[in-house]
């Protein structure tokens, strides 16, 4: 016998596939299969998840018409949310214990955290959800898991650029660029199969000091003739003021790090919060 | 005014707040919060949504007593999305194209899918929901996003192995280790501060063909007094059958790859389907 679900059920059950595989286009077809109902119960139910949705500011439901039509998640953050995380993430980022030999911040926990990395990408996804991107890139290693949940917010793929040519890279390109604030000559290398020309783009990072590292993944860019969408990174320092790049978007800003008491200063960036 | 919601609306919000979050402990009070109800009014309304998921297929909402205690979504995937999931990542790890110089494959793309990825951490999450899990541990570059998937699954952190010792990892244990199949010796890191003595980890790794980098992992893991709960890798090879470490998890078995007429023999591993 084949089972039938409540109205109840079928709305629970949406939700979790939708939050599941956010900006993916579902067809009615799939939910009428999966849950053996007509369509225009599926549509009715579809009604009610929208309203749900936008009442509970988790972003909004789109639906596509046409052949290739179907309905889309789409998260964005509402200013409550953004605030609640940006503010938690300046408390975590700027924890007395994290100070370490050099006057280096030791951030790798929080970057390997899903929950907090969840955030982050949460921000960085719903930030650029009303632009056209087909995929995301960053260096490794430390920027990997915010790219990676980044993309699965926005269902994109990544291209990860190595340090170093890999035999399991197939055909690579490589180029040197200048480290901003070390004056290090340093190679990047990345796959060819990696990028399609033309595609969209959206770099992403962890840390931006002078840029130097987001100014070569441009020029990678520029090797690959894809177009960059834009470059996200999750905290930038203050100084120097005058970064390699342009344009950019950061989640914090360092503003100083005092060896001597121990502390440091981390503000939100105030654009955000606009 | 205070926003109400209908139950309706509550179960979608509910399953949406799981989905996001599994393995996480909800507290009835933030519940009771959010949508502004009685505790009676949420109590039903996850007697509800425990019933979706059983239904559904979906995995199990366990409730926990207590003063720590609260609701928490586990999910455990269903016999019939588990051999659909293995047999679409088969044809995916087999596409034709994937061959490259040297009798190499090229996987890069799919362990930098979040789709794909995602699919893989359900099932490695899903075989350790029964385990005592504070940590994965894998070792950079391309197990990264699985590692960071599944430790999203599982509600615990990741720690990343390097290959150099990072200046922004702080103090660092190293330790030589002979990759298996290629008989070099290699150095890994890692970060003194990733994790507390007597942890529980599972390691997660995309590649075994030896077992000489599981094998360092583990030599890596006694250095730190944590105890090792499973290893499990997305893809192993067939040959050498004798591997370096004795228990793990594969999800697929590689056992052949022609170059002459470019096919690739992939299967899955059995054993999970029985």
């Amino acid at each position: 016998m084949v089972k039938k679900y409540k109205r109840n059920q079928r709305i629970g059950a949406l939700m979790k596939i939708f939050a599941e595989k956010p900006n993916y286009v579902f067809s009615y077809n799939y939910f009428s299969e999966i849950f053996n109902a007509a369509k225009s119960t599926i549509s009715e139910d579809i009604s009610i998840v929208k309203k749900l949705v936008e009442e509970l500011d988790f972003g909004k439901i789109e639906t596509i018409a046409g052949a290739s039509g179907g309905v889309i998640y789409i998260p964005v953050l509402g200013e409550k949310e953004k605030n609640s995380i940006l503010s938690d993430l300046c408390n975590l980022f700027a924890q007395k214990n994290r100070i370490i030999a050099g006057g280096f911040i030791y951030l790798t926990d929080l970057f390997n955290n899903p929950s907090v990395v969840s955030n982050i990408a949460k921000i960085i996804s719903s930030e650029f959800s009303q632009e056209d991107i087909d995929h995301i890139v960053t260096v490794e290693t430390k920027g990997i898991p915010v790219a990676v949940m980044t993309a699965k917010y926005l269902n994109v793929p990544v291209a990860v650029i190595r340090r170093n040519n890999k035999v399991t890279e197939g055909a690579t390109v490589s180029i040197n660029y200048v480290s901003g604030s070390s004056n290090n000559i340093q190679t990047m290398s990345l796959s060819r199969r990696s990028l399609n020309e033309n595609a969209k783009v959206l770099i992403v990072d962890d840390f931006m000091k002078g840029g130097g590292t987001a100014k070569g993944m441009a020029d990678m860019m520029r090797e690959f003739n894809v177009q960059v969408v834009g470059t996200a990174v999750v905290i930038e320092t203050k100084k120097p003021d005058k970064k390699l790049v342009d344009n950019y978007l950061s989640l914090l800003v360092l503003n100083n790090i005092n060896e001597k008491d121990g502390t440091i200063e981390i503000e939100p960036n105030w654009n955000l919060l606009k």
